[in-house]
């Protein structure tokens, strides 16, 4: 394995900003120094003069290759994987499911095979119950074992995902025990199927009323009993794709009390509305996701929430459907439209566009879209950071460089984008996962299989 | 100027946590590497293994040498710095006073004076504004120029420090304008002095009703005042020992409301009570300092608003007067004693005991000493983290050390000491100053005047 | 009918105290006024002098003759009212169930057959939902025009009475239709029943484990809970026997924001405690309810609550079960505890005595107890009030006199007093219904049937 | 004196609607009684059929005849009060100053001389205290003696009237100990008068930057201090002309509290707003008054205040300047401008739009507008219902009537009116003073000296 050093750039991390040169070895961040104090020679060297050079990103959300109403997310692990090369990043935690009536390991050894050989970056794994019983809470300890140390769970989709508040409160329990991570998507889905039921009866069938039936409140409630569950349970409780100002508000005030509760965004809340699920033409069920887009006056609460780190991590809920064959299911009854968008190569793009756009700090940048996100899931100091000893997971960032959001460029595996034409300022350059180049200077080397599993430690997030 | 090579410690920043080793070149930071992976030699090698390689501490919060009620605090620049030394601080932000009737540059020059070739380590200063006025207002602007970019003001001591609501918005007006930062002494004084008067017309007037007449509420009036009047004035404010949970309070819901409110503790407020205040024979007034002590039951607010960033920073507002010949003053007349604690030689030890404790984390423990303040008061990344370019400014911390705080061994220039008998684990080892040996295993080899001057740049803390 | 002249007496209602005689006619108040103005004679004329003359108590959480747990509450609608009467209180709201898969209808007849001619005294009922679905809903139009304007719906005891969110949702929906109104019992039934199951297993079995399990907390959530789902709903909420200072907390945030949401505390969490659920040898079982007992701190917060007006009504939800033969069903598992309390006699009694503790005023001591409990539930200004036209529901107080409470000289049908030993200042004297004496100093002089039916109108309580 | 009887209409009082006839003997309230019950015969009689019978207003904010700014306001005691019974007030509380440099009780004298023989209906004082020491201090407790139970001070206008916040404490102390009730002016009035200042240096002179420097943020600022003033001093506050969302938000969290924290606000904070203080021509100044009106958001968080009961009054604030040769004192600078305006005869016409309006139910606009100013300032009963006993303060208001608000039609004396044009359902008929006519059918019957002054009580005003 070559050595490399990276000399002349910006390296930033979650707290620094520092001109230094970058020694890899192994795979690994070997050294860190000022340009002009150490005598390295003999190593393959990327100037990154001008350039940023940060933690690949880590993506703590996807859904590759994801059956979701009776079709399956476009990305597999191959193609998804290498968009997310393309887009800077180079870790993704994915979702295995537990099959309603079998058992965590038989859903995680699906999403194994689903995975192994394919991808171009590592990968760990979530676990969704479906399932919360006797037998799958016992088995909550042995996947903390395997590495999968967080846990999601559903207070919506009712008969699909949904576990009750006891069940709910049991996994969080086990959760206390054996320092694995509840994720909550928290939506009151018992109550929007009943506004669900109202609007198709009403003759309310388009995309946009997607957006109208899930509530703000009924995602502010959710959230409010996740984490008076896991007061209970004496537990943390880390809320997946945080989109409503009001859910913004429960996990603020949580957190001043000092409960361990954490949250998460995506872009498409920070940068999509519901003027885009209301886009005419069923244009608008590109944009059908859960929890759904809100009205734009609610982006100004989530980058205050990531400013105060009352929200501390941006992942993609990547989970992308094409227009032509799979969101069209959904032609005249929104209920049936695939939920889900595609991002996993956008993210590292439209959050640096929001530096730019004075919403974050550039160290702020790197926290939420790599460090917190390692930290949260058990993967720091190894990912999310450029430090000794780290892997040398690298992208070469330019700063300055101009490209344009568009299907007709990006490398996901889905017909549309929902950032089409969108203007970012900044772009990678060359990304390398353990020191192996994945993308150089704009060129995919990278190759199936190069990327391995990440069995995870506990999360080591305090507040 | 040596080479200096630190191998096999801990290092720790507010970030990370990391096996490396450290070399330092020119007083400044050269570079971090893995140990193995490099090939240095040749240097002066200080051997951390089993060790913390941390930052120097910052305490953004002294008093030396400062008239107060008639008398002056009894540490000098050259003994007070020396202390810090021995505790494991390598910079101090101390506050120069604008004379009533003065200019700020008066104020400037004569603490300059003071500190000349006095200090064992780096120091900066804070301009406290006795006098507000069009004069001393524009003067604001120079200060920044000079390095001196934060501005104290004043709700309390009516007729010495006390500025009103209306000086006060001018000042954060003028801050918001060039860059500045307004720290407030937060107490409605006014209200304070009327409930003085009342208490030692009752003839309550041992140390003990001090703490009762600065009452808690008062506090946090002040603090939410403090707080709209940086609304209005569209500027930042750092709001100086925070000691009452009220006053976390309106800290806590101004930055979940994306204010730029920031909050300081310090640890005799986190580690010290009312109970000490009510200590037989006249003792209470050892801990006479303004604000005041609280009851116990306000330390888990203080410590929780740490660990929720609600509170960013840990100073000492170290400021020590003798027990004999000073504290005395204020026999039989509460209002008399000198406002004022010794500390500066004994938070870096008081925090890493709170790490032992449960309070914080390690990596939290680093940020509210060295980094954090750094940040606020513009020297970050020169000070408070070790990263590539960093002063040198390095401790060797022994985790494992046993000591005992007393006035019988520690260094600062005062015959109590507030923390008498209080079991430490973890001690300062070795400290370095720019690259240059301040205390080297245990033994002082610094010297006066090898601290310099540190013009600051403007604070860049976001959130 | 006779005409009655009440002379002399302080005449109290909800806003007034006056010095006034007060003429009954036909049932009904007839005029009130200045004593010496008038030239009334000719009538039975009773001397309230040195008494109050107040409107007869409206208790509007009762249970009589209640099936719960495979046992039935030990008073009938006849010995239940008849101590109603003894204690003041002359309208009772009791609440007819509607049997699971059966109609509303079905349960409201079974509970007219229970009441029809065996009451002293006028009674309403609200009607609970076991069964929400399609019919019942509609059903629940027909009821508000019978004069059943309540519903009572639960987030506990899954499996009996739970209806989910989505049934919630719904029947508020269908009450914002039709005026009526949703009352809840707030507690995460789901959760507790975890608690209860955990508890059993580790062996705690005693009555005290009942109130541990029931966390203040699941109140607190189920209370969130219920007023976003009637915010969604747009609908108005009452939440019965508020227990929790959180629950009180999430009112009263609530009714700020303007929202329509009611609460109602009962005696027992205004004057009992966890530590009368942990009397030893079974005792505690005596005061097993839902909501439970909460540890004392949560009275201040209650008591705050009525002065606030975030709490509106003090009910009783007597529901007495013996401690022979009843209570003693849960020996050895505190989950089989018929939950419930006696209370219906003894409500004017302790209010009135708050009012000597200085806990609240005369006028609102009838507020709670009479005038707002008939504005909520559609019975004002027929009951609750002594205006002319209103019926002559009117009890003589004394307040000077002294009793102690005990089952010794109660009248209720239950083997003990929850306030037994207990001494209270204050006591009946003469009770009027629609101008017929049931209570006539301190004799009982009514008879099983003089008590009829109240069709309710809506309710018009505007915050 | 003669007795009069008013028949067939609907009495309405802070919580009652009764269809009663009221019988009036010797100035009082004798009698209420349904039609048809009574034999009363032989009085003068009121057909009131159609009509509403309400007490008579109770105006707890006026300033006949103030000295302001080089003017003094236009109504005399005379006019004032003569307008208020057109408006169907019958009572006011008029505000006598202390001057500087003098006693209470010669501000008193002062006032009571303007006031004696001139009004036509009855008359209270509070005490405005402009120089609080210990000779005032002392002279608090003879006013309440005097029935001046209730002391203004200001936060706002410095060297005129504000108080600093030990002045203020002292008198809250003060009342605690006397029963006496605190009302404070709330603005920061020494941060208002920079951004006076400024705005002025900027050109900024119309009439609407006064509203642009009297803060939202500034009012809500000084009512927190007021209250938590209040809360170290033990006593209530009454806050004076609310007009900003943020102040009510404040006064709501101290009620929730438990603390005795009251608030008024005034018709012109509910129906007019900053456009009208942006009028082109100089007609921004009729609105000029202190606090200043608020842009429209503001309203609905009032009339929410004043439904959830966290505001308790509505008062005027009359204080009238004409337009020419008063407000045109500030052209060219609107710091110039007498703060004030007329509304004294509008009160009760405009809260009873109100209800049509939605905003308010009938009893609430007599519980604001009568009942709870004058139990929050200790006339109650005697002042503020129909009842027994009361003072024969009587309106016959026809709910139907229309009128167009004008200065062509209005009788207070100033030369235009703050609602032209403005349309209202709803006019005073008939008003009763004590039961003497002072207006009959529309016509003024009544004359200066029939009002007379009332010595007040300790109000009694318990959340």
């Amino acid at each position: 394995m070559e050595r490399i050093l990276i000399t002349g750039g910006l390296v930033i991390t979650a707290t620094d900003e520092i001109h230094a040169d970058v020694l890899i070895d192994h795979g690994k961040i070997a050294a860190l120094a000022s340009p002009g104090t150490h005598a390295w020679s003999d190593y393959r060297t990327i100037d990154a003069t001008g350039k940023y050079v940060i933690p690949g990103g880590v993506d703590a959300h996807t859904h590759m290759e994801m059956p979701f109403g009776g079709t399956t997310s476009a990305d597999t692990f191959e193609t998804g994987t290498r968009a997310a090369a393309w887009g800077g990043t180079t870790t993704i935690v994915d979702f295995a499911i537990q099959p309603r009536g079998g058992s965590l390991r038989e859903g995680l050894d699906t999403w194994h095979e689903k995975a192994e050989a394919k991808c171009s970056i590592d990968y760990g794994f979530h676990m969704i119950m479906s399932d919360v019983n006797e037998s799958s809470l016992k088995e909550m300890d042995t996947l903390v074992e395997l590495g999968v140390s967080s846990f999601k769970l559903f207070t919506a989709y009712p008969g699909v995902f949904l576990s009750d508040d006891g069940q709910i409160l049991r996994a969080m329990q086990r959760a206390s025990g054996n320092g694995g991570l509840v994720m909550i998507h928290a939506e009151n889905g018992l109550a929007i199927d009943v506004l669900v039921e109202q609007a198709l009866a009403r003759g309310e069938r388009d995309p946009r009323y997607h957006g109208e039936v899930r509530k703000a409140l009924l995602e502010a409630e959710a959230t409010h009993r996740a984490i008076r569950l896991s007061q209970v349970a004496g537990a943390p409780v880390y809320v997946v794709h945080v989109s409503a100002e009001q859910a913004v508000a429960e996990i603020a005030k949580a957190r001043d009390d000092g409960l361990p509760v954490f949250g998460e965004t995506c872009p498409q809340y920070l940068f999509l509305s519901t003027d885009n699920l209301a886009e005419p033409d069923f244009e608008g069920a590109k944009y059908v996701c859960s929890t759904p887009l809100r009205p734009k006056e609610h982006q100004a609460a989530l980058w205050r929430g990531l400013r105060t780190n009352d929200l501390q991590v941006v992942s993609t809920d990547h989970c992308p459907f094409c227009f032509k064959g799979q969101k069209d299911l959904g032609i005249g009854d929104f209920s049936k439209i695939p939920n889900g968008l595609p991002g996993v190569e956008n993210r590292m793009d439209l959050l640096h566009q929001a530096v730019l756009d004075g919403h974050i700090s550039r160290t702020r940048w790197i926290e939420i879209a790599c460090a917190s996100p390692a930290k949260m899931f058990g993967l720091y100091p190894r990912k999310g950071t450029i430090a000794p000893g780290a892997d040398a997971d690298v992208v070469i960032y330019d700063p300055t460089a101009e490209q344009v959001l568009s299907v007709e460029t990006h490398h996901m595996n889905v017909d549309y984008s929902a950032y089409e034409g969108k203007h970012i300022t900044g772009r990678v350059e060359t990304v390398l996962s353990r020191g192996v180049p994945v993308i150089d200077r704009h060129s995919y080397v990278g190759h199936p299989g190069h990327g391995t599993y990440l069995p995870r430690a506990l999360g080591h997030y305090a507040n």
